[in-house]
């Protein structure tokens, strides 16, 4: 596959799609073809997929499905629109993928980690990340700013994942840590407490390096 | 658990759902009580993924995405409904479990089958019907009873499972007779190319032989 997989993980009211935003700005500004996404979501079937995972109304969902409901929108993603786009050489950045299931839905919630690992691995047919931004900042910093754009937007109901308990949301940042610390050769920890033109200038900077022979081509 | 967890297993138009509706009649003329459900379906968070899954709208869902989702809503299925009923000691009747997505994903649509026995083994934690009807008839008959369903019915489209070709059909009849040949004690082979009260008597004299402990109680 000639084109490039580049993923941003972190909390909600982390910047990561900010931050996302500006790196597809800058390498479309450079000529390159960059695709955005988003998971869950990125095709129809995922989109149909995402209304059920984040609807307030399906409080009911236990772990399992949860785990599958996700793993089943990724799937989708990934083979009909992440690979295709990767053989014919674009530039794919997604807001979130596999990270944000092992932190959520393990860490988070509770299930297996070499459960949801392994139901990830088939879902994706083991497709990984060339490089992942993780934009790290402190669970009160997030959560007050999510209640800012809940406010701001007019949107005041948070979706099912972000209404959990700050025990959760802790969890889940302890979670982004760990997976940022074991696979230091793919993930590049963002300290995104900071001035999003500051953050931006880290990320592209370590873009700039990681991937110097594709941008000379 | 002090229940009974009975599935009916077969291809559509087999007639499974017609004598399930049979033995649900039968044991509560008896007095018991009896929970009908089905797969896919079942629950408020099952039935919007069935429709997901059965829409003629995505044909463009790949294997993987069908395993996972049919997981999903089971996943609900039995945790929400089928355990609980389970534990409280109701008879449940359950249209389609496990073998079908062994049957239809792997066997079927060509996905790994140990994937797709694992996949289901986390949804279900497990959970094993204490008795399968396995309603076994010829493709001719069930896809000739599937056309005049639809006509009856003017419901003339077939959804994205039923609208797949012979060979398809061929090979999930193939695997149901594989599944009952491997786990006769679990699985009761039903002759389906019968008269409806024929095949009955068969279903009622193997349900009070095998059970007839639970309905001397």
């Amino acid at each position: 596959m000639k084109g490039l997989f580049i993923t941003f993980e972190g909390p909600d009211g982390s910047g990561k799609t900010t931050q996302l935003k500006k790196l597809a700005n800058m390498l479309q500004q450079a000529g390159f073809s960059v695709i955005v996404t988003r998971e869950p979501g990125g095709t129809s079937i995922s989109d149909q997929i995402r209304k059920i995972v984040l609807s307030p109304d399906n409080s009911a969902m236990i772990g399992q499905s949860e785990v599958l409901l996700y793993a089943a929108s990724r799937a989708q993603h990934v083979h009909e629109k992440i690979i295709p786009a990767l053989i014919a050489g674009h530039i794919v950045l997604c807001d979130r993928f596999v990270d944000a299931s092992v932190a959520y839905q393990a860490f988070g919630s509770g299930m297996e980690e070499a459960e949801v690992r392994a139901i990830n691995q088939f879902a994706t047919s083991g497709l990984k990340p060339h490089r992942t931004y993780m934009v790290e900042v402190p669970v009160e910093v997030s959560q007050q700013r999510l209640l800012q754009r809940a406010h701001s937007e007019f949107h005041l109901v948070l979706d099912r994942i972000e209404q959990k308990d700050s025990d959760y949301h802790n969890r889940v940042r302890e979670a982004f840590l760990e997976i940022a610390e074991k696979e230091p050769n793919r993930v590049c920890l963002i300290n995104g407490d900071r001035d999003k033109e500051v953050i931006f200038a880290d990320i592209e900077n370590d873009f700039q390096q990681s991937f110097a022979n594709f941008l000379k081509k």
